[in-house]
């Protein structure tokens, strides 16, 4: 699939060269013939809530400061009216120190944390189905239109998930537009990255819709959710109780966008079908995605 | 691909059959048509040691006994000389008890995992590199005839992975035969319950080889070096960290192995080339794996 060159389109684009993301690592393939690969890189984040060390998340390392923001935000550790004053990165220590003009106290969150940190999805959902009582998803109509032509786009943006794999994506989208597009080796940074530009911007959740790369698990569903936004869409596939979340939520839910293909799980009422998939192209069987199992 | 029709050399095989592994879902597709689909289940299983709760696991929900074991071994809570009195699971509550000989206190250990609870690979980084040091693995041999074997037979061994998608799988092999083929949502989980099986089965891992699906990050490379296991190899991508730890413990790393093609990465010395990779086969195009982005 050729390469998206115009990305006017995007606030924020991936940089597939930046140097602090990717990493030669040499190896020897299958011939016994050394290679220089160029692979991506994987660090420490140590994150801290005022003087509480919060959480140490194993990141990309780009925005580490969106990634503190988000996580805290979609932990519901940062309310949206916590007037943060400060977040500082230093990057010798891979520490980020975000400040609130409010006191925080989160020793008992995060005892009750403890018992679900080993979570296979990488996140602390007793915690996050907490913060979901009473959220209210608005019902802002989606074109089939838009999906069609946001994937499209997205899949041939250029990326580290495109050029060096093993990497999730996931892309902040307004109608046909997609606005921001992050990336990190779990797919809950990514996410949380997006959150925390949307928090530090003032972003207004209603109009949007999140594309991910990845499965759509319980996880994400909740993730989404609790960022505001009515819709996921993702060319991967999905859990049942990620489907009955967001069924609960009244989330729309789409998954194993490939193509002219995919599938809506949850939320029908909001889609506009608009587009004739007959009319969308298949992708070609060699596209250069290299997902991220 | 042709599906492997003699699973005989299996101890454990997947069993896509199982009722409660997948769910059918209700969607519409692109034109609009309900669909039913076959999809992997998640759900929440809380592991205690003793009388302390330690984790609840995001997890397809078979082999509940041996997840939990693994998990405590993996972290290091169950050494390998503790006496296990008895391992007990509550279907209806989604818990697991296992208790010990030994009196067991992890209050310190849990708090210092707070800390690391919404590690992006979930799983507990501090306490995973502390359990490392000394650790020496065996100088094994390992033919890339056996690789070779291993991923074309593990290709084609049905499994949800072909089936379903959206889950990771972890196989144990010993030379060219695979031996327990798990599969979970979480590639932790896939490995965990390989370790709780060892565990119990009190199963030697000098001479294994550990086979994944699933992306070669820092986690996946500690948890086998845990476990004693010398060899990791993947069909998927891996992570510079997880390449710089394989490297650091001595620990043969091979990934991207499709076809003919595999790179090395580490612990090259373990190989013995002995396959001509012009004579192996390359992967169809359209081989039914779904992966799990």
């Amino acid at each position: 699939m050729a390469v998206l060159d115009d990305l006017s389109e995007y606030l924020i684009a991936p940089d597939p060269e930046a140097p602090r993301l990717t990493r030669v690592v040499s190896g020897m393939d299958q011939d016994g013939v050394a290679q220089q690969i160029n692979v991506v890189e994987e660090r420490p984040l140590t994150i801290y809530l005022n003087a509480q060390e919060i959480v140490t998340a194993m990141t990309i390392g780009d925005y580490p400061d969106y990634l503190a923001l988000g996580f805290l935000r979609n932990q519901g550790m940062l309310s949206s009216d916590d007037e943060i004053t400060a977040v500082e990165y230093d990057e010798d220590l891979e520490v980020v120190v975000v400040r609130t003009a409010r006191q925080t106290d989160y020793e008992e969150k995060m005892r009750r944390k403890t018992r679900t940190s080993g979570c296979a999805v990488g996140t602390v959902f007793g915690d996050m189905m907490e913060g979901l009582e009473g959220v209210v998803l608005p019902q802002t109509p989606v074109r089939t239109s838009w999906l069609y032509a946001l994937s499209a786009k997205i899949n041939r943006t250029p990326s580290l998930y495109l050029q060096a794999g093993a990497i999730h994506g996931t892309i902040l989208c307004s109608a046909d537009r997609p606005l921001v597009y992050m990336e990190d080796v779990g797919r809950h940074n990514a996410v949380d990255k997006i959150a925390g530009w949307m928090l530090s911007e003032g972003v207004i959740a209603d109009d949007k819709i999140l594309y991910t790369t990845g499965r759509l698990t319980s996880e994400m569903v909740i993730k989404t959710a609790m960022m505001g936004i009515p819709v996921l869409a993702s060319r991967s596939g999905f859990t049942a109780w990620g489907v009955e979340i967001a069924q609960q939520l009244g989330l729309t839910l789409i998954g194993r966008m490939k193509g002219r293909r995919f599938m809506c799980l949850s939320g029908e009422e909001r889609l506009l079908r608009d587009a004739d998939p007959d009319g969308v192209a298949e992708e070609p069987k060699r596209s250069g995605r290299k997902g991220a199992s």
